[in-house]
């Protein structure tokens, strides 16, 4: 059993870089407050005796031998890059539980058959940079490290330099890392296991994802003299297209989300029509085809839209990845610890993307997902009971010990 | 007859001040460059032999003697204050051609039995203090001088520091100015003369206008994991108040309008369904019963919504002002000088709010409309034809003159 106090006080200190008035973190990718997390996390993992290589992309691997080091590694890891408006769990918890099963093999002086390693991986979030999930995309070939290091953020500043500038622009090749299963555990970031009152959540897949800009051209004109009859409302038309976003998904339950998270009005000014709404669209599912059929009839409607309005609105689709089914071995491997442990335990599809997905490309992966309050994550108010982050990580041990052998 | 030609260069020399790039005017209240446009202005009226008073809310009033001077003058006048992207005309035309009645008179030796006078009204525009038509205001007691000082900018500079400093904070009492009768002219700012190939448009009335900030509470959570229904999206809330905005107005044509401007999302991230919707509303009509009505149905729709989805809405009216019917003597006199001049005609009812409805409760008021380009105002693009602006300033000359008495 792995120390629950220990991880805890682990979270809290790293918590600390980039603490926020409201409790939450706000530690962006690449940014000074990044490297400061970086290196805590770097030091600790020396303490706890881990060789650290970092690859090209800032992916960085922390090891512990195992008893046959030409083994490919057991891997956990996650991310501490946050959101704006971050919390103190998602993805710090994957990586600090990580750190805690190490210290707690070594505390019990516990050799493993293969090496074990603890991962983060460079811009989770994709708050700062896009694409999300960066640096698991380049190493499992997603797209390309020169797309990667092109990224740029509002300033203009590019993931190349901000990454040599913190110092973690590594030399080896991204994907050139060996990986014989890879573990994640995260936070929920869904209500699903609070309200059925379950401590732990094995995930068979991560749902599909899609992800759309909208932008709807009008013509803006003077509230007040131009009669309803002459109007080109951009924004009339958005509202029509965002309330069809939430409508598609209504028609596929119970996996179906649709989701317009960010508009911009154009000149959003009190008495002046809109002239210009720019909008995001997400739509995912965890069936491929049930996904794409929501793609189409997105596309459909804003097609019909356009004919039946006149307004020019253009629609491109800026994200996909399909659906993600883990492998049977790794969500076994991860429901019999549970079972083993006594744990309460339920079957939970992800929502969100994670790193885990693109591991999952090149080596077996599972994850593992512990309640967070009332399901709230990507905001300062984001929060985790010790008792079921302990839980998580004591499966995290038994499921990575199960795979590298002791 | 006026000259056009000069009245345009006036026009082109006064849009140098705050010239914007695309070919519009920022040239917000209380600037210094609203300060250069009102002393290229006031010396204009010097030139023009006219004397200058200025009144505590900035207000400026320039005046040339009639035969008996102590009869009530008639007057004229607009604002030169600009919305941040506004254009060459709205405002600017309505005092330029108040300046050239009074050249041509000069040039004819005419003199006037009435004193005539020529007005610009501090901050009509509203976009760097509120309330809107701030001078007109407080000289017809809508509000007290104190609310006006009061009003800050959002760097906290408030209207009588930025009066005092740029030196048009005058001594009269506002409101102590006597009027005998009021005419503006400005271009129509809406679609329907050049719609219909009309020269002058006579105006009979503005519409009332009712303004409300709406604030939708719902819950931020992830757009991935969090399940359809489980959800308090406060845009899919927000955006079905939007649509009915629209749908009220179309209920009560021809002079029901409706309009949301100004749309903030909270947080406004691609994958956080919002937890959080500010938008304004705009209703308006020319007959005050059916604006109520409309007022009515929006909050009782908003009631239902409320109701029906649990979530938190507030919504308050931040502005109100009822239909202005104008004076039938003015409104006669601008019809009468359009037949005797010869100009193609319709009547025109105001959507947009103008100093004038602020006169209307002190004296006998009337308006002049000429088409502006597409309809188009509180935009760079702006345009007027130097015909129409020729046309509207002869209208202006002549309906003054019948009430002046030469
Ligand atoms: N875990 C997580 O928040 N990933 C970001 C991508 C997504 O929206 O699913
Ligand atoms: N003329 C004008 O644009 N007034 C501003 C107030 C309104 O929106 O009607």
């Amino acid at each position: 059993r792995i120390n629950g106090q220990r991880l805890w006080n682990s979270l809290m200190e790293l918590a600390q870089i980039g603490a926020t008035d409201k409790g939450g973190v706000k530690r962006l990718t690449l940014t000074d407050l990044d490297r400061q997390g970086r290196d805590l996390v770097v030091g600790w993992a020396r303490e706890a005796g881990m060789s650290i290589t970092v690859d090209k992309i800032g992916n960085v691997f922390m090891r512990r031998p195992g008893r046959d080091d030409s083994l490919p590694p057991v891997m956990t890891g996650s991310h501490i890059d946050t959101q704006p408006t971050g919390g103190k769990f998602d993805g710090n918890y994957g990586v600090l539980a990580g750190i805690e099963v190490v210290r707690t093999l070594n505390d019990r002086n516990i050799v493993t058959e293969a090496p074990i390693e603890v991962a983060f991986w460079t811009n989770e979030e994709g708050s700062r940079f896009v694409p999300v999930m960066m640096g698991s995309g380049v190493f499992c070939g997603a797209f390309s490290l020169e797309t990667a290091y092109a990224a740029q953020d509002v300033e203009g500043k590019t993931v190349r330099e901000e990454l040599e500038r913190i110092g973690y622009l590594g030399s080896e090749e991204p994907g050139r890392h060996p990986i014989g299963a890879y573990f994640e555990a995260h936070i929920e970031q869904g209500p699903v296991l609070e309200d059925a009152d379950k401590v732990i959540g094995v995930v068979p897949a991560v749902m599909g994802l899609s992800w759309y800009d909208c932008t709807v051209s009008g013509m803006e004109a003077h509230a007040g003299p131009t009669p309803m009859g002459l109007r080109r409302d951009a924004l009339q038309v958005a509202t029509g297209i965002m309330q069809e976003v939430v409508a598609i998904a209504n028609r596929y339950p119970p996996y179906g989300r649709g989701t317009v998270g960010m508009v911009q009005v154009f000149p959003n000014s009190r008495n002046v029509i809109p002239g210009q709404v720019k909008f995001s669209i997400d739509l995912r599912n965890v069936n491929d085809e049930l996904l794409n059929t929501m793609h189409e009839e997105m596309l459909a409607f804003v097609d019909k839209t356009q004919r039946d309005t006149g307004l020019g609105i253009a629609i491109e689709r800026v994200s996909y990845y399909p659906p993600c089914p883990f492998h049977p071995d790794c969500v076994n491997a991860v429901r019999a610890a549970t079972e083993k442990l006594g744990y309460s335990t339920m079957d939970v599809v992800s929502g969100a993307g994670h790193d885990a997905i693109y591991t999952a490309r090149v080596a077996p992966s599972g994850m593992i997902f512990v309640p967070c309050k009332d399901g709230i994550s990507h905001n300062e108010i984001e929060d985790a009971q010790p008792g079921h982050l302990e839980a998580g990580c004591n499966v995290l041990l038994h499921a990575m010990l199960v795979r590298a052998g002791v």
